[in-house]
């Protein structure tokens, strides 16, 4: 085990290695030519453009030397920003998100300062492992629990702590809690009038045999909702629209590119082969070729398009049903509406941005056997991953490749080559794999059957928790892949399972130190540093961006990237609750992460990142969840490292610390969660009586006319003709077009954020 | 280990008591002084009355013989009925409750015949045990899953069947949750109008400094529910008047019981000790014992209810609210009203009858945490109840009884009285628990704050269907208490708890066949019988009864006990599924239990029980719940025997069938449960429109308008007094009191059951 001179050194270069990519960042934002890399976010506000008033080097490059010197300031300027602003500016999903670093501060700051003025003298006086001979230890374990004897009074001191530890974390979620739940409704109520207030997505429309779908949910929702309802708008298949529009547009990238290409050398006209991949087949002229086959698509496309609107068959058996107010919203979406509760299903309608249009029409029983076989692949999944894995790299050996490729037979023997492809080739499958998870996890997620992009991201990040918990938490604690321990636990008694991942808990906290130097701190740096944006920007801009679309296109940054982050910082959580009692020297490394993590993140949603939608912090009980989770996990293996140390008389004393947190959870889930799924009566009447007395003559029925309208369908001329036409230049709607840019804030904050370049 | 003879000899013992049972019942019942306890039913409908038209003897005595030879025609007097008729007469909670042994016998009787037709030949022509030296052995035996070799291929009969018999149960039960939610929507859709459709339960209302509990009530639905909100009624705390009442009751019973004495004695005038339960302190005269005692109760009373309606702290922050409409009632109980998901919380409001009063009042929080202690309270009770039993009996023993009452030790030396007393005091203690756990698991359930009588039941069965699945189940099959299980089961492997369980199972087949009969049939030829009624009537009877009410009184059957005997039907169904692949003999006692009780329970809803409430079924899903548990031990189980058995490699075979089974549960979850706790809007508005139609003139205020008092308060002239006046005289009410008796299908029902006496 590494010694606290090891740990020290390792720190050192770690926090180096932070220190040189935030020095990178220093400089790399500061140059003009990086600025849509490093503030995307206030070109998409519209309050910056590329600078135009300077000469051609300092468009591209920063020459003024007393920037450089300030280079750190961007961290008190991310902390500027208040939260109010903050949230206007960013959204409440983004806010949220760097809360969860903020609480990981909350809790682990004063446990930190706790466990070092109780354990860490309680530990480095136990003096077990300076009395036992033939045993090498390091001060790490002078500091941890195991350098008390067996049986010791001393454990109450770490009881006691246990206690304290999970009270003071309870106390921090219930505020957390409630803090982020009254952010929610206040800002469900502040918010400003939005199509999906009024409107509910219906599905399982049940099929009529007299009736269309439009007429048939028009004529239940009057007859049902007589007071109440006001229009809908039935859901397209448009599947296939969609994928054809998307083939267009790449290829109309080609096309561009090589338009570009040819400009520039107007020489030689560039060819591309027709074959698969571009790989293989005849050669032709790449200009015409592209411009050929996107006049195909062109036409194919409009055939396609009137075929939707024709056909009967591509109206899905599901609509977006708005009523004339948000009560009646309201209380459509939490009632059920016929006997049979498999039919009309409401629910709440994601905001328009939000939807995810290919799963609308999946019926019940689909989605409950394709909930089964998920749940089935998710556990093997979890569980297996490593057989497939090791297959591959079974077949991935020196001899194989000698095997297929005879002609490489000497290069790969050459002793470099041969020793990089041994080291090397075996670790790639497996990163590779890691790399794609999230994918197949979001993937698998679609599969279900869900509606809206936030509850895919929300079900994407509950199976990656689970992967990491059981590959990266007790794969790295018990040494050997997850169906080993799968199949040893099984094997072994109910009891032994918290002992044997307890008793190996203290020798791993070096490992897991180190583990949240490389993956958090370095992973936070390369984080601000956005190596691959820059990158991909940059490539983008040089070969295909044309116009001003395009170049916001490349500059995109996208959202945060939920179902993949908070499943790893929930590990953290995790190492901080397991460790604070056994190995207190570890916390300090994981408040460092989250300060850290929380200034990056800041500026990121700040500068960077543009979420694709809002959905109100709906995630929040999936945190406090997953928080808890780790507690519960952290008393139980507690329990069993405390058993083999011959201290198992406290194991009643501990056994109500889970059952207090579970207890603790029921609690928080039955006192806010409704605040997350519920639309409470109340809140509903008092914004829409404020609506009637502000603005009485509002024309709600064009409002909400097309707001729900497949994005391939929007702006399309066609569909705008099959609607009512006298709703068409009702005002309203541009003016909500309009009202997203530059607002008096907006502006404040773009010029306070582009002083610096500009100076 | 028992032979086919000796269960045989058993069974033969245990029907002839059965057919005991029934000719006593059918004797009993034939006479016209036990007519009030085998047919009180009739009574409360008002069909039946006391014979008057015969003589002294055959006023008493049943002198007819034809009648007697007829003595097994109640049979099919029982099941003559239909089921239409019978949901009309009895309710449909009843109907449903005899549906769950007919449920029994569609499982179990296909089950049984290809039990037999596939697994006992199998088995029989197995041939191990015969040819395994040194081992007693009987025919139930060679029957049973023991008699195949280890790792013999036969086992792929066994999971063939396992899959078989699984795919069967989960296509009975799928269809009979599907005829049940039918039932129960059919049901609610014909009832006539009743206070609980538009009224609901409000709960935790937030307290008002400027106003009362009944201003801020109707001031936040009229807002909130502006077009649907009618009228609602505060709930009063009158806990103590309830128990003033009750004891003031139970005097007067006193009271008459002595008038009665001395109306045949007018010699010596009853005397009574005024002390401790009247057996100490100074003699008085009973009579005027009596009459003060209620006169200065009747002054409490007075006092108390003059206090209730003055005191605004007697008002609970709880009320029933009524609408307009159905609609109205069913969106209330189905949404959110506030943004604190504690306050203001909604319910559909049981039915009158249904209300248990004294668990209104209870605040959020502390029913979180009420329910937390009883959880933990609850595995207390069942894993350690038998250390308090256990200290009892050693308290009880001969010698302490000699220490404490020197004077009895001549007595307890005495061979006879030492010895029954060694064999009857340990057990006392365990036969008086099992006497009141229900009373105990039914206290609890109060305590954790249901505010129905259903709910209550509920809870409670389920309770006790965890302590006979614990005590009764695995205390049966592995010897020892349920603690030492438990410690034995937690320093075992995971894997080996199954094991060491099933590979136990097919000893104790035997001892579960006769608990079958002891205690299934003859408990059900016992429940005809009714013998602790009986006498309990006629002592009533000679000693109470002066008028018809009390005798009405005297003769109340109850309801069935639901919390009680359902679970005790679960225990049977996870009997059936456990054995039936093991030892599938034991299949027809299942199937005779459920035949047979099916039989005696139409016959007592018929002519007995008399529902003090009416759900509409609610229990159902908690029925289906635990057979679908039952079915899943079932397959754990004999996963663990197969694994016993050396045929280890079936395991990922049988794995599929309990995820097969929790899917499946999922799936009737999802498709059935909300059937039974949601209210759909259609069904709501069809039968608001239909009332509409036909009785537009209806006055629902005062139909509502005493609809959810308090029952001290019922039909006490003070309440009305502080009611509006004009609302009194209303016809509807007393319309709905007199419709109660005597529609056309109870009187000719009444005569036909009746005809047997009246010949």
């Amino acid at each position: 085990m590494a010694s606290l001179a090891d740990i020290g050194l390792a720190a050192a270069i770690n926090i180096l290695s932070a220190i040189a990519f935030l020095v990178a960042f220093a400089i790399l934002r500061l140059q003009p030519f990086n600025d849509r890399v490093y503030f995307p976010k206030w070109y998409f506000k519209g309050i910056r453009n590329s600078p135009t008033h300077a000469g051609a080097v300092r468009k591209f490059f920063n020459l003024d030397c007393r920037t450089y010197i300030r280079f750190l300031n961007w961290m008190p300027a991310a902390l500027r920003m208040p939260e109010l602003e903050l949230i206007d500016h960013a959204g409440l999903d983004s806010v949220v998100y760097i809360r969860i670093y903020l609480l990981g501060l909350k809790i682990f700051v004063p446990l930190t300062f706790l466990a070092f003025a109780v354990l860490v003298p309680v530990n480095w006086t136990g003096g077990t492992l300076e009395h036992t001979r033939n045993l090498t230890f390091s001060d790490i374990d002078k500091l941890s629990i195991s350098n008390i004897a067996s049986d010791s009074n001393r454990f109450w001191a770490h009881v006691v702590m246990s206690y304290a530890f999970t009270f003071w974390t309870c106390y921090i979620l219930h505020n957390e809690y409630k803090v982020i739940a009254s952010m929610r409704l206040h800002f469900l109520a502040s918010e400003n009038r939005r199509a999906d207030q009024f409107t509910v997505l219906v599905r399982n429309v049940p099929p009529d045999p007299d009736e269309t779908v439009s007429e048939h949910v028009e004529h239940f929702f009057c007859v049902n909702h007589p007071d109440h309802y006001l229009t809908h708008q039935v859901v397209y298949n448009a599947n296939k629209l969609a994928s054809l529009v998307e083939k267009k547009k790449s290829l109309q990238n080609w096309l561009v590119y090589y338009q570009n290409k040819f400009e520039r050398y107007p020489k030689n006209r560039p060819t591309v082969k027709t074959g698969l991949w571009g790989m293989w087949g005849n050669k032709a002229d790449a200009i015409d070729h592209y411009s050929s086959e996107i006049e195909k698509l062109t036409k194919e496309e409009e055939t396609e398009r009137e075929r939707i609107l024709s056909d009967p068959k591509s109206i899905m058996p599901a609509a977006f049903v708005s009523f004339r107010s948000r009560w009646g919203a309201a209380v459509c979406a939490q009632t059920q509406q016929s006997s049979n509760p498999t039919l009309w299903l409401t629910e709440w309608a994601p905001e328009p941005r939000d939807v995810y249009w290919h799963n609308l029409a999946i019926p019940f029983v689909e989605i409950t056997i394709r909930k089964l076989i998920m749940a089935v692949a998710l556990f093997f999944l979890t569980f297996f991953f490593m057989i497939p894995i090791a297959f591959v790299q079974s077949l991935a050996n020196l001899e194989a490749i000698e095997k297929v490729f005879p002609f490489l037979k000497e290069l790969i023997e050459a002793d470099a080559v041969k020793s990089f492809i041994q080291g090397f080739l075996p670790g790639i499958a497996l990163k590779i794999f890691l790399i794609i998870l999230p994918s197949i996890l979001m993937l698998m997620s679609q599969i279900e059957g869900y509606t809206s992009l936030s509850s895919l991201e929300r079900r994407s990040a509950g199976k990656y928790y689970l992967f990491l918990l059981v590959n990266v938490f007790l794969g790295s604690i018990i040494t050997g892949t997850a169906f080993q321990q799968l199949s040893n636990f099984l094997n072994q008694s109910a009891n032994n399972i918290p002992k044997t991942v307890g008793a190996s808990m203290p020798m791993k906290a070096t490992f897991f130190i180190s583990y949240i130097m490389v993956d958090g701190w370095a992973g936070i740096a390369a984080e601000i540093l956005r190596l691959k944006p820059l990158i991909v920007f940059h490539l983008k801009n040089t070969f295909l961006v044309k116009t001003d679309s395009d170049r916001e296109q490349a500059m995109d940054p996208g959202s945060l990237e939920f179902a993949s982050s908070e499943p790893r910082i929930q590990l953290y959580f995790l190492l901080g609750f397991v460790y604070s009692v056994v190995t207190p020297i570890l916390l300090p490394f994981i408040c460092v992460f989250f300060g850290f993590s929380y200034l990056v993140f800041r500026h990121q949603i700040i500068n960077v990142y543009n979420q694709n939608y809002e959905s109100g912090a709906t995630f929040w009980p999936d945190v406090h969840r997953r928080i808890i989770t780790g507690l519960i996990i952290s008393h139980i293996l507690f329990m069993g490292l405390l058993s083999t140390k011959g201290f198992g008389e406290s194991t009643p004393l501990l056994v109500a610390l889970p059952v207090i947190t579970i207890w603790f959870h029921i609690f928080c889930k039955n006192r806010f969660e409704p605040a997350f799924i519920k639309f409470p009566l109340q809140d509903a009447m008092v914004k829409d009586t404020l609506e009637k007395a502000t603005e009485p003559t509002l024309d709600l029925r064009s409002y909400l006319h097309d707001a729900y309208i497949h994005p391939v369908f929007k702006d399309e001329d066609f569909y705008r003709s099959s609607a009512i036409e006298e709703e068409e230049n009702n005002p309203l709607v541009a003016t909500k077009r309009n009202s997203r840019l530059s607002t008096p804030v907006h502006s404040k904050l773009g010029s306070e954020f582009g002083s610096e370049n500009e100076a």
